[in-house]
């Protein structure tokens, strides 16, 4: 079968089922991080690829971006594991070309992010290649217990934090012939740019023990959600009117603007879900972990699947399912 | 500096000085792997990274002996610390146009190797890209003390497991238009396809505390002795009657056939340094891990640099350093 039939996640469950697994495995393939024991102790370690045409363009991402935005999104893998992050190793395919103060301005980027969050860099491999490419894999320490995909209850409220829709938006900008200019543009060109990864929520929510289940944004919001739904055996009502959406998004979405925090990718937001009961701790801890965190919708029995309501009650159409890396859009 | 000038090595060093570096990195950049701390216990991590065009043809690579080579690969950084290797994390760039069928062989080349060594699959990231390619960060346990490429002293000796050219002899014969077929040919394929990793001797040498400072032969036999001699501080003599060679090699690499031993790369052998007085055990060891082990060459003081000498005495010109990825050849 061709890959841009079976789908990016038809061939990660494809491979799933095929790879060796031994004992150690706490936690493989099919959640945002692998959960894996040592001799002593344990580690969660997760992975990301950036090619040069699939997944930036060098028109308008800078080096330094690019750099920080290959860190970012692996740090979000460990945010949303409840984890800490620790030790990079980065593989680079580099077209042989290119001015090595290039490669300077892409760890500029890379180590401002590191040096953050404590997180060292400690090997990798450097290679010629066609075009640009940046593999990073991601070692951190795991809470006591981290957060999985699949422990959300029919019930849960379900939570975001930060906004939605604002990386998408900034991409479709960016492919504008000319783009505006404005205060606004600048602050959605930032987060597709320069994501911040939910590292201090994400902590605080698995020691806190308040999230049955977690994941964050890279995909769309409701992909990510049927991540959640599928994994934990629950469907979801979500209300639309309750979606987080910037000041910089609700003036340039513009009509049908909806579907960019619908289904829009790379916010990389923390998504999780939470009992009832325990509304109020979370309020608190998104005050003490400094970013805003919504309450969008609840936990539903499975055979609801995924639904938006708009204000009225009526369902909303969800046309765009997210980003498939392999089917066609 | 165009990278094509300052090299590999170069663009290396240039990482290695500006990259963050925090607390618990035992080993940073610049050995086969990286040696890191947790809360409790310690890691060794290393990464590789294969691209299509680049480091393997699809004319003559079947995707099982990519998927085996690409951890192998991995597997010898580990040995070549005295590590066990434990967990894998494959990231995939694909072709969108590659049957599936082909990522299954891919993975069954990938899943014999790691059953054999114990090794689990627990994630990775799967992208469309140009070409295929495959990155992958292997996580082993280290051993008491891990062996890197900075303790060797003058006066110790130099040894090397296996045979030395047959990969690269290998690949010059699939380079020919027409390829010979016999026998000793599909020797020395195999160890071009299908390199051997030689874990229990690099266990066994940490074990019994008895190598100095040990690398894998990647990049062939000068140049990675080379980066011992430097990390040490050392020089080398080698005796080049001394340089394990298979009956394939001897049978087909013909006049001028010395330089695939000398500098062909990817023979994935351990080169390793160990004092005089350990010789009987090093023997004994040889025979314990099944594979042969010779002792190739003595380290000298630094400033006598790394020469090879034939059996009348005389010096042998090394014409090619082994391979650097960005230089040209």
């Amino acid at each position: 079968m061709r890959l841009s039939r079976l789908g990016e996640f038809g061939l990660i469950d494809r491979i799933r089922r095929q790879v060796a697994v031994g004992c150690g495995v706490r936690l493989g393939i099919g959640d945002d991080a692998a959960w894996v024991d040592h001799p002593q102790g344990s580690s969660l370690v997760t992975a990301d690829l950036l090619i040069e045409g699939i997944h930036f363009d060098l028109k308008w991402t800078s080096l330094a971006d690019l750099g920080y935005k290959s860190l970012a999104v692996n740090l979000s893998d460990i945010a949303a594991m409840g984890g800490t992050p620790a030790y990079v190793i980065i593989s680079l395919g580099i077209p042989p070309n290119l001015d090595s103060n290039k490669i300077d301005k892409l760890y500029r980027g890379i180590n401002g992010l590191a040096k953050k969050h404590g997180v060292s860099i400690v090997g990798g491999d450097t290679n010629i290649a066609g075009s640009l490419l940046v593999s990073v894999c991601l070692i951190g320490h795991p809470p006591k217990q981290p957060i999985c995909r699949s422990g959300a209850h029919v019930g849960d409220d379900i939570y975001v934090t930060g906004t939605l829709g604002d990386a998408a938006l900034g991409l479709n900008l960016l492919r504008r012939r000319r783009l505006p200019q404005s205060r606004e543009v600048a602050q959605l060109l930032k987060r597709h740019h320069r994501p911040t990864p939910r590292l201090a929520a994400g902590v605080l929510l698995a020691k806190r023990n308040l999230a049955t289940a977690m994941i964050d944004v890279s995909d769309g919001l409701i992909q990510d959600l049927g991540h959640i739904c599928q994994a934990s055996g629950v469907g979801a009502t979500i209300r639309q009117e309750k979606l987080p959406l910037s000041r910089a998004f609700r003036a340039l979405a513009g009509k049908g603007g909806m579907r960019y925090a619908l289904s829009g990718g790379e916010d990389y937001e923390l998504l999780f879900c939470a009992a009832p009961q325990q509304r109020k701790r979370i309020e608190t801890l998104g005050k003490q972990s400094g970013v805003a965190i919504s309450r969008i919708g609840i936990c539903e029995p499975t055979a609801n699947g995924i639904r938006v309501i708009d204000t009225a009650g009526a369902e909303v159409a969800i046309k765009a399912q997210g980003h498939d890396h392999f089917k066609k859009h």
